[in-house]
């Protein structure tokens, strides 16, 4: 095994895709600890700065002391508890849906809803820069399985009316994840309709961050359950904890509960994080502030390397891609970043297409003006010809 | 979708196997609370009785204090603290291996493993009573996927013989989850190595209960990293938390960071989960006593069951199922030990084979003898003919 794996690894090493980790030695926030010194955080998904909220913190102790550290349990034995059923029932309130299912993570909730609702003869439709776990949920589910262009309502449209099943599933991101662009939602929903295809949205991305009421891309663009009737959305980015849920119909969840292998097959999250999320989706709701001082800091970014002449991407999320190009020139600027005390990940193939190497700076309401004006400035002097 | 997913969720209804959610009221235990009044818990994972420890509970409280609610990122990007870095160094000590990598889940490291290490040419060999997550792992991988007959290691060296492929991958669950059974690893280990495939055991119900040390199968029957050089574990069963590693030689772990999609695309677990799992750890190693109490409970159970003329199954290990057979019967079974205010999961197809529903019951070092003689007790009278 040794020296098989070791080959491939220095295979990968040459073409400057190695993957090494940082361990962070801080909580997740604007200003992070690693290799013993202080880094601004430009790379976390944290978006409204909950992750760290005392009442968050409180609400997750408490939990631990009230039901114990785990959940001991797959749901359907007996690891369900009051907790996670309140959290259930309030995300099906704030998702506008009747009901509301947990999962472990979106990475298991996209596997078991594409599997649970389509399999042999059926045909599941995905956009090419989906998350891989809607493309794995694909690639499992047994269906036929095809990807349309990115946000590329055309190409959908073409793939619809030459698919012959009677089952048919579109997938897209809500916002897409490495490029921060929001998915032309009513679009896909009224091709999705036109076909009588079901259309499922990963707004892992854009809930809570998106919409006046941190609804996320369907609330942005107004949409409901009946354009989009499967909504995934997940809780450890804007909700600062873990796992994810699926939003949608009576009927939906219960198919899921009976027959998604994800839910079933798998020990139920440790109380304790239901409680945590519970206390940040209120938050999440009430502080809307969070929100608008999110989205001032995003129009100041752009307006900023605007003004520089960066290459930025189509994106009014704070997800805000630096486009570099070349594998090795993305791994530099990072690096070069990193001197300057600044943490920006740079992303490469295969998380993006090929000669896409990018830095992918994200922003959190946790953030202030004066930290985007100093990645500003580290930008320009990281990326200066 | 509601009245096609409905008349689905009827016809499942009519084969007698709906599935419906209990809500507890209670923290994981022994005795637990539902639908307002107490029960013997006899159906959760907790085999080391350490979901509720104090000091468990108070390192998941203090972890939230340290380190905030959640992870906040991917481990690639910014998201892998020192506190999970403290537990995949700890976790491999205990594994007795190189390193080990932390997991969202025992289902996310299964598909991560199997669909990273093989792909299209390879082959992956599993046992027919898998858990769900290897199967789908090979399922999702590409590689070209059989099953063997159950613990049958002459079908799997048939397979081998027959097996045209470079890469051969054999997975097994070390325990089984539903039947309670060890698989025969030195055998499936020693085909493994004569057909130059690599052995990967799944230890989710094995690890912290069997072996002298909590080192589960591979410890119970002596064998190390060169017999099964892939394995997995759980962190929501004895260890009483929640998600799962993978331990291994460095090139393997070096290579699952590089490739192992549901690691690389997902958030990571909250630090303080990972602190909390680095409690119960240390607990399960030093407290011997645990599984000494849970093996006379085990032993206590099977000599009363059998004295009853039970029909067990051919398991030493916490899991002891009553094999019932018709779906209805042990749903009904089920109800009856409700009704005697003892909890005992009916576990019915697809998860069992068909024809095989029954009650799996499971026990725990928290539990005591009196509780297992009032199991005994409520078992003989819901199925006396």
């Amino acid at each position: 095994m040794r020296s098989e794996l070791a080959a491939g690894l220095a295979e990968r090493a040459a073409q400057g895709l190695y993957r090494r980790r940082r361990v962070l030695e801080s909580p997740q926030g604007p200003v992070v600890r690693r290799d013993g010194r202080e880094f601004l955080n430009f790379c976390g998904n944290d978006y409204l700065g909950l992750a760290n909220h005392p009442e968050v913190v409180r609400a997750f102790a408490l939990g631990a002391e009230r039901w114990g550290a785990g959940g001991g349990a797959s749901h359907l034995v007996c690891g369900h508890t009051a907790a996670h059923h309140a959290l259930e029932e309030e995300l099906a309130v704030f998702a506008g849906r009747e009901r509301a299912l947990l999962f472990s993570s979106g990475y298991m909730a996209n596997l078991g809803v594409i599997a649970a609702l389509t399999g042999r003869g059926d045909s599941v439709l995905e956009d090419k820069l989906n998350h891989a776990s809607l493309i794995d949920g694909g690639l499992l589910s047994g269906a036929r399985f095809s990807r349309y262009g990115h946000a590329d309502v055309a190409s959908l449209q073409e793939k619809l009316a030459g698919c012959g099943s009677r089952r048919k599933l579109v997938a897209s991101d809500g916002v897409f994840s490495m490029d921060g662009d929001v998915a032309p939602l009513p679009q896909l929903a009224a091709a999705a309709r036109s076909y009588g295809a079901w259309l499922m949205v990963d707004d892992a991305h854009g809930l809570g961050v998106l919409g006046a009421n941190g609804g996320g891309s369907l609330e942005h663009l107004g949409l409901g359950q009946e354009d989009a009737p499967i909504l995934m959305g997940t809780l450890g980015k804007a909700f600062g904890v873990c796992g994810a849920f699926v939003a949608g119909c009576e009927e939906l969840i219960e198919t899921l509960i009976q027959q998604a292998r994800t839910y079933i097959y798998t020990t139920s999250l440790p109380p304790a994080v239901a409680e945590a999320t519970r206390a940040s989706l209120r938050l999440a709701q009430s502080e809307g502030w969070r929100r608008e001082k999110l989205r001032a800091l995003v129009r100041r970014f752009r307006a900023g390397a605007e003004a520089l002449g960066l290459e930025l991407m189509s994106s009014d999320t704070p997800i805000q891609p630096v486009l570099v190009g070349a594998n090795e020139a993305a791994v530099a600027a990072s690096e070069r970043l990193a001197e300057a005390g600044v943490w920006v990940a740079a992303i490469r193939p295969p998380t993006v297409p090929a000669g896409t190497a990018r830095l992918r700076v994200t922003l959190s309401a946790a953030h202030d003006e004066a930290q985007v004006d100093r990645l500003l400035d580290a930008l320009a002097e990281a990326l200066r010809p």
